[in-house]
C-alpha cells in the first residue's frame, strides 16, 4: 500500500509498504488524515518513533461492528490488564502503543488498524474533512475534563496554531473571556474572524492576571511566557510536548504557587458531538488538502511555514 | 543591636546594627530563631536579598494587642489595597515585603518589627523552642490546604531534611501511607523513629505508583526524581525553591498528565494548634542551639553539613 514513513529521521513516501494484518483488530481504509505538530516533533526525534506517521484520520471500517461505516479512532491502545488500566487510566497504560507515535504504524497510509474498542462512528452530519479534527478537538476537550472552568475565569491561550485555535474554541464553551496570543498575524486573523480577542506576543503586556494560561506554543519558551501572564495561584496547562530538555527557572512556580497541568489526549464523544452541533468550527483551519503521495513534502512544508491544518486526502469516501 | 546580616553575598555578625523603628508596626524582642534552607539559598544569591536574615522566630511583643506576650509572625507583609490583596491573596501581593527574604530585615537580631495583623500569640503549652517551628510547620500545612489528600493515597516525600520531615508529619495527619526518600541515613533514622517508612534514594526503585510526591530536596534534580516516582495523572508538589535556572524535560509531565503544584507559605493557626496538641513532633529535629553571636558560623555549618534544625538563641524568655 501507499504510506508516508519516518525512518532514521527521514520521511519518505513508499508505494509498496505492507498492508497491516488485522490480527484481532479492525482494518480501516483511510479516507483522510491530518498533519499535527506532534508529527513534526516526531520527525525531530521525539519519542524515537519509526514507522508510518499520522494519528488524526477518518476511514471506513472493513470489518466488525462498524463495517462499511466511517470511523475515527482513539490513538492509545492499552493492554486492559495492568494495574494502570484497572485503575481506570487506560490512556496511561505502560504497555500501550500509540497510533503513529509509539510502536504502532499510523494513518498516513491506505490502511491502518486499531482495536474495535478504539473506534467511534462518524455521524452523517459530519463531513469527512471535519471529522478528521475529532482527535485534536478531543485533545482540546481534555482541558475542561481535567479542570473546572467557571464562566468568570480569564483564559489566555498561547499559540495561534492548530491546537491553540481548537483549545480556544473548546474553552469558549465554558467562559467568554478567552484571549489568544500568538506570533502570526495571519493566524490571529482567523481567530478574530471567529470572534476571539487576540494579541501579538510582541505587543502583549504580561499583567499576570489570567486565571488559566494554556500553552499551545510547542516551544520550549512557552512555559516561561505562560508564567508572565498567569496570576498568583493561577493554572498553566501544558498542551504541547517539546522534544529534548529545556532550561527554565521553577522558583516563580513555587513563589506564585502556580499549578502546572500536563494535558494530552481527550474524550472523543464530546468532541464528536460538538463538531456535529457546529459548536467547534474547523473549516477555517483547513489550508490545504494534498494527496497522500505528497505527504513527505506536506510535512516538510508544515515544519517550515506557519500553516494551520494540512490534510492528506488518501481515498474518496 | 546584635544582628546577623547578609551583604554582598557575605554573612557577618554585627553588634551595632540599628534597632528597627516600629513605624506603625509592632516591635518584637526576639527570643529564638531558626535557620531554614531558604536562608542558605539567599546566601547563594536567591532573591538578591541584603539585610538581616531570618524568618522563623519567637519573640515578645513590645506594644499593641499582644504586648508582653510571646508571638510568632507571618512573614508576608502585604499592602492590603491592590487587586491581588482584594482578591484574597495577600501572601501574593506584588507590593509585599517578606521577613528576612524581600525588602524587610529579618529575625536573626535582637529586635524585629512586623504589622500586628501578622502576629499570633503562642499558647502557654508550647515551649519557645517548639514555637519557632510554627512558620515551617505552616508551610507544610499549606500542602493539605491546597490539595485534597484522601486516606487511601500513597505519598512520597523526597528529602529527609527539616522541611521534608515536617511535610511528612503534616501529610501523615491525612493518610497513613507516607514514605520518605532521602540521601542521609542519619536523618532517615530520625524519621524511622517517628514511625515513617524510609528509603535511601540510591536504593529506591522508582515504580511510578505514588499518588502524590512532595519535592523537599531543595535540589534542581528534585523534580526529575519526582517524575520517576509519581503515577500517571498524579501530583507533584514543589515545596522548595532553587536559585537560578535548571535543565529538564517537561514532555513526561504532558505525556503522563502530571499536575505540578507550587507551594509556599501556609496557615499559622492550624500549625499552632497541631504543635500545641503534639500532633507534630519537632524536638527530634533540633540538633543544636547556638547564640546569635555565632549566627554566621551556624549558617556556614548548616550549608556545609547535613544538619536538621539549628536554632539561634537570642534572649532568655
Amino acid at each position: 500500500m501507499k504510506a508516508v514513513v519516518l525512518s532514521s529521521g527521514q520521511v519518505r513516501f513508499e508505494s509498496a509498504y505492507p498492508v497491516p494484518q488485522a490480527a484481532g483488530e479492525v482494518l480501516i481504509r483511510v479516507l483522510c488524515a491530518g498533519i499535527c505538530e506532534t508529527d513534526l516533533q516526531l520527525m525531530r526525534g521525539y519519542m524515537g518513533f519509526e514507522g508510518v506517521l499520522g494519528h488524526e484520520f477518518v476511514g471506513i471500517a472493513e470489518s466488525g461492528r462498524y463495517a462499511g461505516q466511517r470511523v475515527v479512532g482513539e490513538i492509545n491502545c492499552s493492554c486492559g490488564d495492568c494495574s494502570t488500566c484497572r485503575a481506570g487510566l487506560p490512556t496511561h497504560c505502560p504497555h500501550r502503543s500509540v497510533l503513529g507515535i509509539l510502536a504502532r504504524d499510523g494513518a498516513f497510509a491506505e490502511y491502518v488498524r486499531l482495536p474495535e474498542a478504539n473506534l467511534h462512528p462518524v455521524p452523517d452530519s459530519l463531513e469527512t474533512h471535519e471529522a478528521v479534527f475529532v482527535e485534536p478537538v478531543a485533545a482540546a476537550f481534555q482541558i475542561p475534563a481535567q479542570l473546572t472552568i467557571s464562566s468568570d475565569q480569564r483564559v489566555i491561550v498561547l499559540g495561534d496554531g492548530r491546537l491553540g485555535n481548537l483549545c480556544a474554541q473548546a474553552l469558549r464553551l465554558h467562559t467568554a473571556d478567552v484571549t489568544v496570543i500568538g506570533k502570526h498575524s495571519r493566524k490571529l486573523a482567523v481567530l478574530e474572524r471567529m470572534g476571539f480577542r487576540t494579541m501579538l506576543l510582541a505587543e502583549a503586556a504580561p499583567d499576570r492576571s489570567a486565571d488559566l494560561v494554556v500553552d499551545c506554543t510547542g516551544s520550549p519558551t512557552g512555559i516561561t511566557t505562560a508564567l508572565q501572564f498567569v496570576r498568583p495561584r493561577g493554572t498553566i496547562v501544558l498542551k504541547t510536548t517539546v522534544a529534548g530538555e529545556q532550561t527554565l527557572s521553577l522558583a516563580p512556580l513555587v513563589i506564585d504557587e502556580i499549578t502546572l497541568v500536563g494535558s494530552r489526549c481527550g474524550p472523543f464523544e464530546p468532541a464528536i458531538r460538538a463538531l456535529a452541533r457546529k459548536e467547534i468550527e474547523v473549516a477555517p483551519l483547513i489550508e490545504s488538502i494534498r494527496p497522500l503521495e505528497e505527504g513527505a513534502e506536506a510535512l516538510a512544508d508544515a515544519g517550515r511555514m506557519p500553516t494551520l491544518k494540512t490534510l492528506l486526502a488518501v481515498a474518496a469516501g
